[in-house]
Order: structure tokens, then C-alpha cells, then sequence
């Protein structure tokens, strides 16, 4: 068999400015692919898709080299600048609030996706303009494709977007983001409209409350991990998708049981991203730390009938 | 041994009216006893200390009178009108705004407490004024005593509201009032601070999020069940806490085990309760359906470690 990138994402790399109530830091790397693959690689091997300015330093590098990512589709365009988002969050640390946005080498991003990218059985297109996602899903020959989106989207590129939903396995997005996806307040009967334009799974990222994942025949839901700190959220998102196709892509299956487990394992690698800036936590994650508060998911939901 | 009540509340028996986004009711039964007992009477014998005016109807009280609910403690008063709450809800079904209240008969409500009332063993203080809820804590000589209140008691009665939560064992009020109680955004150290205020146990309820349930050294946590539909909202937390108490009754057991069972009961009522207005739904409720959301609880929550 040709060798092949087992999980994929295509989506930004970027350099981050962050206030929180806690502290602010003004180069704080990030970007969805950047959180989603540092999160996804202690599940299994995972390559980028993204582009980088030269302000990407070597140095900036080892948060990919570290954890083994596979940067063979990462472009590095020479004069250019990386991505840049600066936010603040208030107390109520649900809600970013941007302050500045620069595309830079976003702005003319061609992913260019080698052999082995387009064959990846596992790919997850993160959030970014949905005609780009459905270019990148129609490369790769995978097996189940997961994607995520936001309100800009939602309400700037409604029928670009559908045309994406279409064509992927599992959406995987926020609670606001559904409901306003949907035009449906009733986040059920939301997901059951959403089920309706094309995807099998709908996961619904709820931040401190959980999240909830539906088929059109199950549901299962989970509270959040208990947390006394909450840090930085930045990423928490996209390293939530991180573990769950992580762990899809390790288990190599797709039954509800795995996709239940899925979600817990991305419900477990988004409250670490949190409790650090960037996803620090995360680089100096132990293993049987991912091993420990998935048993502790267990023991908090659990009750007997 | 004396006779006894197995389970009394005391709290507000009203005359709503009702504004939803999906219809009005003008004279819809309420108050917090009122939503509480007729759920616990599904567990248990319970008992309503509170008090009306004429204008409670003998038809009014069939709602006691087909859950065999004891209104030997309820208290009618000639001439008196009934406490009355006007509230609407938006499509944002979490939060009610108050249209007008008239306290009426609750004005200057006294509760006297029969002697089978004295020896319940299990009491629940609904929210009312905290220094009524203390004068009818000492009154009885019960074995478990749980209470609610609200932002209203929180802001203008905090000393006395003090006093009362430093003599209860548990506490179940909403996330919002949690924070406001404890002075804390972060759910998690709110808990833990309002833990050492006297109760040994705090319940959280989160509306369409579920509830949680903390100790000083256990945690459990709940999404709601899911509903397509919510009708009318009001209620909820009191037969939320009607299914928790009623529960707890019945199994005569205060371990965590039946505790984490009682929180899911208490969701099962809540999530009945809002089906229709006042309490409609759960007056022609049948018991196995509540054991089979019980059984769906678990369904939808579980997942193999």
C-alpha cells in the first residue's frame, strides 16, 4: 500500500495576540489546524495543511517537529506574514471578542496537497472559507471527513457553505453557530434540520456546559469538564475536534461506541487547551494525563439505574 | 411511632399568568409548592405548607386532591387573593421576565405547622423571604432539609439568606444565582465556596444544560434531557426539585449513589414540566413514563470506558 497521512487537516496557522482577565500575550501561536493537530497527534499521526509567513520562525517549528506533525503540506511563502488574530475575553470567558483580524498568506492560500495528504483515510477541514474546504475535501479520497464553521460564514456564504455541509460525514461546530445554521432556536430540532443538508453526525460544542452529538437515530450528550481555572479558550474548540478524530482515526472505526468515546477524549484534550495560553498545556501533556480525566469523564456522568 | 409527613414543602401557591412565544394563559396554577408537590408526589406522601385566598377554588385544589398531596398545612384565608406572578418568555426559554407581582395573602403569611408536619423527616424550603424559611426549619424536626432562593434574596436579604443556607443540608438554586451567591464567574470555585457556608451539598441547576451535583469531595454532572419542544418553562426548578426530594423520600437514603439517581429524577420532572403550561403535563402523567426517560437518562448518557 502507498504511504498515506492517517488524519488530515486543512485549515489556518496563525500568530496570536491575547487579553484574557489572567494575563495577555502578544505572540501566542495558534490557528484551528495548529490546535487541532497538536491535539490529534497523541492519538495518531496527523498532517497540516496550511500556510506560514516567513515571521514563522524554526523556532516557532517545534511546536509541529515536537509532537511529529507532518508539515509536508504546510506552505512557506518567503516576504509573506503569517495570520495574525488578536481577541480578549471577558470574565464570561465563552465569548472572544476580536480586535483585529489580517489575513496576510491566508488571503491567496492554494493548498497544494501531496500523494500521501491525498490520501489520508481521516480528514478534517477546520474553519475557514467554505469553497477552500470543499476544494481540499475533493482531493482527498478519505473516508470520513468532519468540518467545522463559523457565523461569518453562516450569514456571509450561506450557499458556498451548504454546497460544503453537503459533501462531509459530521459537522462539528458550536451551540450559536447551530442554532443560527438551522434559523431554529430549539437546539434538537436544530440538529435535526441540520441532518437534513447532507452530514450523518452533527457534534455541538457547548463550551463550559459540554456537548452533545446526534445522528438521525442517537444522541449523547456530556457535560464539561469540571474546571476551577479556566485560562485562555482560545483553540478550545479545535482541539476538542483534535481528540475526537484523533480518536476515530486511531480506533479506525466509526460506530456510535467509538464516536461516544470520540467525544469524550475531545471533551478531555479542550479542557486541558484551556488551562494554558496557546496550547502550552498541551506540549507537556502526559499521555496517561488524557488516560486519567477520561476515566474521571466516566466516574463524574455516571449513575446507577 | 406518630404519624408523620414524609415529605413537606413550604412555599407559594399562585394564580400565574402566562406570556410564551407559543401561547397565553391567563389563570394558569403555580408557585413553587404547588410545582414541587405535585412532582414529589409521584415518589412520595408530601405535604404543602402555604397559604391561598378565596380565589382558590375548591376546583383549584383538585390539583392536591388527585396526587393525594396533604393540605392539612395549607392555610385559606376569607377575603384574601391568592399570591400572583405575571411573567413572559422570548424565544429564549431560560429566562423569565417578571410582569408584575402581587404578593396578596402572602403578604403576611404566618406558617403553622400541623404536629404530623413537625416530624417530616424530609423538608424542602422553596424559594421564599429566608427568614420564613428559617422559622419553619426549626419548627421541624427533620432528618434532611433542602432549600432554593433567588436573586431577589441574594441582593437585598443576603445576612438573613446566611443565616438560613448556614442551617440547611443542601442547596438547589440555578447557575446565575450560584455565581451571584458565591461572588465567583468560575461555577466550579463558586461551588466549592458556597460549600463552606454550611450545606454539605449543592445542586446547580443549568435549565437546557442539565444540573450538577457537588460535595466537598464528589462531583456529578448532567445534561437536561433533550426537547423539541418547551412549552412553558415556568416550574421547572421546583419540580426539578419535587423529583429530586420526592426521590430522596422515598429511598430513605442520603448516599451519593441515590443522590446522583435523585438529580436525574429531578431532570426527568423538569423536563416533563415544561412540556405543557402550569403542571398539565404531569397531572396525567403515568409512572412508567417516568421510568422510561429515567432509562433514556442513562441511554444517552453512557458511554464504554
Amino acid at each position: 500500500m502507498s504511504s498515506q497521512i492517517p488524519l488530515l487537516v486543512v485549515g489556518s496557522v496563525a500568530i496570536d495576540s491575547i487579553r484574557t482577565p489572567f494575563g495577555v500575550r502578544e505572540r501566542s501561536l495558534g490557528g484551528a489546524a495548529l490546535h487541532f493537530s497538536v491535539s490529534a497527534s497523541f492519538f495518531t499521526d496527523v498532517g497540516v495543511v496550511a500556510v506560514v509567513g516567513d515571521d514563522f520562525t524554526t523556532e516557532d517549528e517545534t511546536v509541529f517537529r515536537e509532537r511529529k506533525i507532518n508539515t509536508g503540506n504546510l506552505q512557506r511563502i518567503a516576504g509573506g506574514k503569517t495570520f495574525r488574530w488578536e481577541g480578549e475575553y471577558g470574565f464570561d470567558l465563552n465569548t472572544a471578542h476580536t480586535l483585529d483580524t489580517q489575513l496576510n498568506v491566508f488571503a491567496d492560500f492554494k493548498p497544494q496537497l501531496s500523494d500521501e495528504a491525498k490520501r489520508s483515510p481521516f480528514l478534517f477541514l477546520a474553519n475557514i472559507q467554505p469553497g477552500l474546504q470543499r476544494e481540499v475535501r475533493e482531493q482527498v479520497d478519505a473516508r470520513f471527513v468532519a468540518m467545522d464553521t463559523m457565523n461569518f460564514w453562516i450569514e456571509g456564504a450561506r450557499d458556498e457553505l451548504l454546497r460544503t455541509i453537503a459533501v462531509v460525514d459530521a459537522l462539528i461546530i458550536n451551540d450559536a453557530e447551530a442554532r443560527e445554521l438551522a434559523g431554529e432556536p430549539n437546539l434538537i430540532r436544530a440538529a435535526r434540520k441540520i441532518l437534513t443538508l447532507g452530514p450523518k453526525m452533527l457534534v455541538v460544542k457547548r463550551g463550559e456546559y459540554g456537548a452533545a452529538f446526534f445522528t438521525r437515530d442517537t444522541y449523547f450528550a456530556t457535560p464539561a469538564f469540571p474546571l476551577e481555572s479556566v485560562f485562555d479558550p482560545t483553540g478550545a474548540g479545535d482541539s476538542f475536534a483534535g481528540g475526537l478524530m484523533g480518536y476515530i482515526a486511531q480506533s479506525d472505526k466509526i460506530d456510535e461506541s467509538t464516536l461516544r468515546r470520540a467525544v469524550i477524549f475531545g471533551s478531555v484534550m479542550a479542557s486541558f487547551n484551556v488551562e494554558e495560553f496557546s496550547c502550552d498545556r498541551l506540549r507537556r501533556l502526559d499521555p496517561n494525563d488524557i488516560k486519567a480525566r477520561f476515566q474521571q469523564f466516566k466516574e463524574f456522568t455516571n449513575f446507577e439505574v
